[in-house]
């Protein structure tokens, strides 16, 4: 239970760096056989540092070794925490005062702090969904007293003048299993229901509209939950349930705890059930092309990814981690576009036509 | 030759279907024995037609089919042809407005014709480098007299108020061979030599600059030539040399002929001598990491294929043809960092700090 009487950059720093573990700790049990996650400390230089827990198969150098490392259950997973602070531009700020009235009377260059955990997990198996979530925090503070802009150290914190959270989840099956999809919505509703009767709706629709490839006309996956901006302030996505919603930093902060504890139990299950399924060459061929379509996503559109590509300084390993290990193209491929007629053509329809599953 | 007294949108029509079908007859007979470029004619609802032709090898049921299949020179490759026409939205006229002075006084919607030929060659071979050409005409006409927004077909064409050429072609090999470097580098530079001094060591400087890729802080390959809105309105990539290049529509198409007709001679001899050299899965798998950066470029930075993403209604499946058919990412690879100590990082030195080829 985290102590309010600490600041909640801190609150989040240690929530996500035991979160981090935990789910790092769960997948490195579900095999033990396998390599470990690989652990990278990185700091940043204009202030801040993080963790990078990556998942990938060394390169085998005879076809033995080779054979297998095709038996691994994840083929490239990341799981990343940043703890990060520093000076947003004057143009950053002014973006921002759109979305937070409390930054209105506010010009040039101010203080910012970020934390945030984030990972990808791609399974090797063409029946077990690939799985994304994130969940963060980010605080804009007045300038410190003295030291100029650089002077954002957590030693030299000035007020917060704004604050929010975001994050989200979401599940990206190359095979529709029904009973996936279900369990993994149900469990972010059940993680939802405390906080409230309109959160899971309103956090699945946004979803559903974030993770969208427009030039495919295709949903990323089968959803899960979605949001951004959450603060003290109105936000135009609940409407009038607006008022009901966790509205301090301590509630929000309480959902976000819960929804980042559900991550494992909406996750491994359905990892179990498929990490071990027959496939063969066709199944895998359809989840490469699939993959090829989660590139597409997240270097077109994806915001984290392109605030982070677009970024100098940015630590591109970190941002680009998310891509999968191999992914494929085809020119007007010959799988998937007929319909329910197809394994292949059923999740197409799906991600046509969102639904809601639980 | 070019009669002078067609339109020069027909002209370039003419010409660039001549080029597709040489430039598809000459990988053809390269390699008579593997299967033909795929012919897929399309037209376009709001005006226009295109023709893609692409190479790809068809799934091979059985491991044997699928050893025979890895022995293509190519992997995947379209040469594409698109002659559309239509309405520009006020904002992209105003947006034209910048760079050519000639639309100054035009507001609202205008009517426009594109024509062009765009190629990617992706050989299977890890010592054969991957190639790109694009050559493409553009006007913008008065509103027809009559019919509104929709009267742009060619027998309703108004006066041509501004009109411009683009292009390009580079190279990007996974291994350096600095002789098929001056080889590709000393074609281009002869094709221009004829129209100008200034020609090659301008666009060659714009192609370093174009295809760059800052999140990497890597050229995509070697470079090669670049080039866009060449008219007879003043051209600062030119600076002082401005006066001494072709102006005229007809003096730019014939620069651009000239362009387009070497790309055979640039890269036919190059891919003939590496298309059967000896090689490994590290070097396949090398290929592969920078067939990912290839997929970053041009899904991040390329601005035809970002155009063509973000065009409600383009054909996607010819704005992606470019793709590659496998790509691969790595979290923190151990290829390529080493510099001059492996074949891998001599090439990365040199994607660091472009050469001077000829």
């Amino acid at each position: 239970m985290a102590s309010t009487s600490k600041p909640m950059r801190q609150q989040v720093e240690e929530y996500i760096s035991d979160l981090q573990e935990k789910i790092v700790s769960a997948f490195e049990k579900l095999e033990p056989g396998s390599p470990s996650f690989k652990r990278d400390a990185w700091t940043r230089q204009q202030g801040g540092r993080g963790l990078s827990c990556v998942f990938a198969v060394p390169h085998p150098s005879t076809s033995e070794a080779a054979a297998a490392a095709q038996n691994t259950v994840l083929e490239k997973a990341g799981v990343n925490i940043s703890i990060v602070h520093g000076t947003l531009p004057p143009a950053a700020v002014k973006q921002m005062r759109a979305d937070h009235g409390s930054m209105a009377s506010l010009e040039g260059s101010l203080p910012f702090f970020a934390a945030g955990i984030s990972l990808v997990i791609h399974p090797r198996n063409p029946h077990a969904p690939t799985v994304h979530a994130n969940y963060r925090y980010f605080e804009v503070t007045e300038p410190a007293a003295q030291g100029g802009e650089e002077a954002t150290a957590a030693s030299a914190q000035g007020k917060v003048v704004a604050w929010w959270f975001g994050g989200g989840s979401d599940l990206t099956p190359s095979y529709l299993y029904e009973e996936d999809a279900r369990h993994f919505h149900a469990t972010l509703r059940d993680a939802c229901a405390p906080h409230g009767s309109a959160i899971y709706p309103t956090f699945k629709k946004w979803c559903d509209e974030y993770f969208f490839i427009p030039h495919r006309n295709e949903a990323r996956g089968i959803g899960g939950i979605f949001f951004d901006d959450l603060c003290d302030e109105q936000h135009k996505r609940f409407g009038d349930l607006d008022a009901q919603r966790p509205r301090t930093p301590d509630a929000i902060f309480t959902l976000l705890r819960s929804l980042g504890d559900a991550f494992v139990p909406s996750y491994l299950p359905i990892l179990e059930r498929r990490m071990r399924m027959p496939s063969d060459e066709h199944a895998r061929r359809w989840q490469l092309l699939r993959r090829g379509r989660y590139v597409e996503f997240n270097l077109v559109y994806d915001r984290g990814t392109r605030f982070g590509m677009l970024t100098p300084g940015a630590r591109i390993e970190s941002v680009l981690m998310s891509l999968p290990e191999t992914a494929r193209w085809e020119y007007m491929s010959d799988l998937g576009g007929d319909g329910e007629g197809s394994e292949e053509g059923k999740i197409i329809e799906v991600l046509r036509k969102p639904r809601d599953w639980v």
